[in-house]
């Protein structure tokens, strides 16, 4: 475990493309990361975090021991429920990873995520004061555009984006704002929990391991509507 | 205008009960109200509240100029996205009644709602930093339940909610809790925005400004599932 | 098992009456056969008929045995698939009824449910080829309005009807029409299976059968939308 | 419009390869006709049809004119109903071409479309008399299996498709089964309407008219779940 090095190539690529081992990402810390990292490394917020995540009900997997009666149609449809509030060990990952890119420990993480009547994708709303609260929309955007510039699989958007815009896709969209005047930096994210949350994401860590062009076997467009 | 008192009766019974123009809340409000209330007036939290509502597609009228294309099927379904990000009418409304149950301006209320895909249903996660970190969720929830007691329409669950529970009363469910590393109080709290979110709503002042009983023509249970 | 009257007030309404055993009819039976039941006991339609049904996923009920991997949300949602093609209960019990009302034994009926994404209602859409083929759209249409002129939970209806305009309440809607090209009976009748498909038949049997009113207890509308 | 070729390939491919006008079929009559063709070119049943169709909202197009308010997420989600009960323009194109395999008029087509709350998915349940009863099921599917040998975009199943098995892709899926009490062909065939029931049909005949592989460009597998 020691050896494993995780699997976000967003972050960690260089260490990804010597590692023997790599831990593929759970599919909220994904969303979450990729929505905090930049404001996060450049020291734009206060650490004090909250990722409010809504996931389609694939998240959960299929059979077994995980299918709850939660899962049944009747129950999951026209219904929407927060769970994990006594903690889940996807906040532990979130926390864990926001410590390595700020250098320091003791972020305060509060993650709550929600079951919504959808199949697959994630969103990931997630909150942070501004250190400096006189820093506008516009700059906040333009730094988010800068730190992504070239990443194959993360955009940053010009409106909210929609999890329908990526589902089948292995792409993160990624929307960062401010509320003025709360001082806060708000950043929704979404990607498909079963590509960039999932297998995509395998897929893609591999091609990093391997030398491959990163994007093979990924260039699959969402299917929309 | 100035005459008119904010529909909550479980704020604003007394006013209501005397008033000739009673002003039906927003069905945003009336979730974060409900949730938010009793910690605000108690002074348990610190000024400084984030609102992520979920609501289905019901919440955005029927038709005229209030539909738009996200509103069509295709578009709804399978899907989720925030919207309101610069700014909406409801966050005004939920920062001016907490600032009158604080007797106190100024607190940063950071409001963001999102569609998701069913037809009735609003839950609202609420965050707010604790005063005091050392508090227990079973502190706060005997709190709320205390506060609560004797409203014929607001119910404090031991589990989290879910909008399913609601549709077709006028039943408001809160669940309050506190993420304990963080020292953060979260309540969330669900109704059917068309009901206690919007006509039911209307009711029950009606049978309070007239001396009614309050839960006349309201005692509908919940169609489940 | 001899004893037992078979449910549906609208056939048997004088031997519920008097009888101490009632059978409560499936929910697919009960949506066709008010739908036919017109047409054959005036002898409309020839003994050929077929029976396509759609209905909610509350229909294959909440857990144990009956709940099978394709109840999940992920398969269930955006997703239909015909079922029971090589014999359904069901189909016999629309054989057997159909068979009384007609006085005669034989008749070629084909039943085929489907299971759509949706919680709850059924939707039959019934066939049938006319004995008289130059019989109008206007005429069958009056005949079922007689035919059910005065039920308390038939409501012969002018467009075909929706199963939203039944959920939560004890309604079936019937549709008649006639394809005059093929010389054929179309009828179209949905009903919330959970309710007049179910739980609210077995109130209005008892109702009957101890002679109180038989609205008693089921005059709740339907929750739309 | 004389010198158009219904751009059926798995009918009239010959025709379609020499074509310089191919009219796409709609995707009802697509999926209609698919699962017809085998029975009504070997004369396995009378002229006497009934489809029963069931689509996603999708089909109706995404705006203007074509747009209603049973569009709306809040009328279409939880809902059923059947339309075009007075005639639907995809019945007579169904009728057209089955008179044309059979080399003869006057089949009673009888088409009955129903919009179930899915984006995307035709599932077309089709009932004809068989000619000789005796005909059995094994009889039938292998007939079918050798119909449809060799083309590269419809697969006869085992079991009866799902809607779900399909969306993304440009398949169709057959599945033919008797129902040997009333002495009748069903068959139960689906695709999806946005692919194999519009744009991916149309890329199919283009490669056929244009001597490409017919496959090209097609080769996206459905997207499950």
């Amino acid at each position: 475990l020691a050896k494993a090095v995780y699997g976000l190539p967003e972050i960690h690529r260089d260490a990804i493309k010597g590692a023997t081992l790599v831990a593929n990402p759970g599919c909220y810390p994904e969303a979450a990361l990729l929505a905090l990292a930049p404001a996060v490394r450049e020291g734009l917020v206060a650490d004090d975090v909250i990722v409010d995540a809504k996931s389609g009900i694939s998240g959960a997997g299929r059979g077994g021991l995980a299918t709850s009666v939660m899962d049944h149609f009747a129950e999951a449809n026209e219904n929407v429920v927060a769970y994990g509030l006594d903690g889940h060990g996807h906040g532990l990952e979130i926390a864990q990873e926001l410590a390595e890119l700020r250098k320091a420990d003791g972020a305060k993480v509060t993650f709550v995520p929600h079951r919504i009547p959808m199949t697959r994708g994630i969103l990931a709303t997630c909150y942070a004061p501004l250190r400096d609260e006189g820093v506008t929309k516009r700059a906040v955007w333009e730094m988010y555009r800068e730190h992504y510039d070239g990443e194959p699989f993360v955009r940053v958007t010009d409106t909210p984006p929609q999890t329908k815009q990526t589902i089948g896709s292995n792409f993160c969209l990624v929307y960062p704002t401010v509320d003025e005047r709360a001082g806060r930096l708000i950043v929704v994210s979404c990607l498909d929990n079963l590509v960039k949350g999932a297998a995509g994401q395998a897929v893609q860590n591999m091609n990093v391991m391997f030398g491959l062009r990163e994007e093979e076997g990924l260039e699959q467009l969402a299917l929309y509507p």
